[in-house]
């Protein structure tokens, strides 16, 4: 199986409502955004961004029963169903689309929670699915300034957003969400580190 | 090693500055009351308090060497300072105060962070923290209210507090916070689903 992109982008649009085929592809275009501003491999960020919220709109169980099969549920099926569609995305797409290059399948399969060690085609695709041009959410117009000098960030801002929506829901919390968040503060302040070593 | 409790007040008080006695007085203070109020052992609620912080105010590497003496560090040295104070106070209690009753020591360990599967007692003292007659910061005054009903309730309040704090302050957060929350939660509502079913 080799698809072409425009037979990818037929497959995975059949999988999701028209809005969220929308949102894909506003994802794509801030990937690839992104890529170029902070020096990412461009095809590779849109590819991924084409294919993160492939397992979106699948019904739930069909979601838990891709991870079960694929040994990918990890710790998931005790939080919270909206963590599941990546890492279920990331087991099922080489075998329905062929796609194998794992650097892609990372960025789709962390997409929701980040990571700790967060590649730089990790950042790219998570932060573009906060900010692309459709969201609109209290602080997403911060998110987006802070984007245009770091990734990280504007990553710390977006997590700072899902968890702060998930303390006034009153619901739990992931803890991979707070890990991934903790290590950007680290790489923050290492990089800070580093330049001031330098001057 | 035997000592009463004016003599055990004497021996914290002698650690700490005036004003943090006065808390270490609101928190025992507000222990017996909601020992009272929920069911707990109001003199083991008065001791952990009197207790919990015990090394507050010792210079971090006096708790650094007495966590790493006890090995009783854990995570805890790649993390704020702030969250020392506690295990180190258990850990160093049974030696320098003869208290060694293990329930009153894993309060005094968890009062800062909480743990998954908090005990009646550790959420006393922990809540207390919050609440004491002293404690003056946004949203105390709510989570006042809330213990007036549900220690569980009122203490995700409370780590709702310190979490968002920690995201102003674009400060990272101790990942045992969340899981500490996330288990309260979990609680609440496995209690709500018991009272439903005895409807």
């Amino acid at each position: 199986m080799a698809l072409g992109m425009d037979s990818l982008k037929e497959r995975v649009r059949s999988q999701m409502p028209e809005k969220r085929w929308a949102h894909t592809l506003g994802v794509m275009e801030s990937s690839v955004e992104l890529a170029g501003r902070f020096g990412g491999d461009p095809v590779k960020a849109e590819l991924a961004a084409l294919l993160h919220d492939y397992c979106k709109y699948w019904p739930v169980d069909k979601q838990k029963d891709a991870l079960l099969r694929h040994n990918a549920a990890g710790d998931l099926l005790g939080h919270d169903k909206a963590l599941w569609h990546g890492p279920a995305a990331a087991a099922v797409i080489p075998g329905e689309l062929g796609i194998t290059d794992p650097e892609v399948l990372d960025a789709v399969r962390w997409h929701t929670s980040g990571r700790e060690g967060m590649t730089l085609l990790d950042k790219i695709v998570c932060l573009a699915d906060y900010i692309e041009p459709g969201r609109d959410f209290p602080g997403v117009h911060r998110i987006r300034k802070l984007a245009e000098h770091s990734l990280e960030n504007a990553l710390v801002a977006g997590f700072d957003s899902t968890i702060s929506f998930l303390l006034e829901k009153g619901s739990a919390i992931y803890p991979l969400t707070v890990l991934s968040r903790n290590a950007l503060l680290e790489e923050l302040k290492s990089n800070q580190a580093n330049r001031e070593d330098t001057l």
